[in-house]
């Protein structure tokens, strides 16, 4: 059986987002896993996706970093609480502070490799995310998610379990 | 007249960025103005350009802000240069570190408001520009840009100068 990804198992509600919704067909649909204690996802551009001719555009980069960490901090948080993925209430974060450094051009044509590792879990909302490395184009800086807040959250909550 | 944007007078090979390219017909193709020491873009996001429904997708605010850093970088280096910006050699920048803060979601459906200023022009490459404010809902922060490496600039210089 096919391994399912993080953003396979995002409630409904929280599948529309541009850069990992499965339901978003403009987007990018990042499938992000666990390996080992890293988690990993590849994402190969599109030809358009350039910054010049044969460079793939930095700001890509910044937002496939965005929704691996957002999708690593959702699925180390269900791992930390025992609990399978697709069991409510649904564990979603967001991007509170996101850091890329561009070291070099990063060729178009081959996927990218992004890398995520979880540094610190905060005793309340905060949760760190290492970085994150693209064929060595990129250095790993800290970045961190928080829950997502109640301003968003609040048209699911509003709804019934789904079980 | 109508004013000319910054990246309407990148030259024709450097015009295909996904974020800023006017060459690129999947891309945003923000424009970037001066607006006294600062700079200023605006962008409204596409319907689909989201997180959850009704919020913008943060991937894309730093895309955006990715482009108007270095088309901030590139009129201010021609302005500090006493040269007019269809002049050779192009002056063209790529970003070299970008950090975004989101403070608050940002919300769909209305036009974002991009802010640059410059912060210190360096002595040899760097070039520092402040950050960005959108709608209150990111943070300014420092990030910088640096002259488009050779490695990317090869394929221009080889052409012969356009006047």
């Amino acid at each position: 059986m096919k391994q399912k990804a993080f953003q396979d198992y995002y409630p409904e509600e929280f599948s529309h987002c541009y850069g990992c919704g499965r339901q978003n067909n403009h987007g990018h649909q990042i499938k992000s896993f666990w390996d080992g204690e890293e988690s990993v996802a590849f994402f190969t551009p599109e030809p358009y996706h350039i910054a010049i001719p044969g460079f793939v555009y930095g700001g890509l980069i910044a937002s496939l970093a965005d929704c691996h960490g957002t999708g690593t901090a959702s699925a180390a948080m269900y791992r930390k609480e025992g609990r399978a993925m697709d069991t409510e209430p649904a564990l979603r974060f967001v991007t509170g502070s996101l850091h890329v450094d561009y070291l070099a051009p990063t060729p178009l044509g081959v996927p990218l490799e992004l890398r995520g590792r979880v540094a610190e879990i905060g005793t309340k909302k905060w949760w760190w995310i290492s970085g994150f490395r693209l064929r060595a184009t990129c250095a790993p800086r800290p970045g961190h998610c928080c829950k997502m807040p109640d301003t968003m959250m609040a048209k699911k909550n509003k709804r019934k379990p789904r079980r």
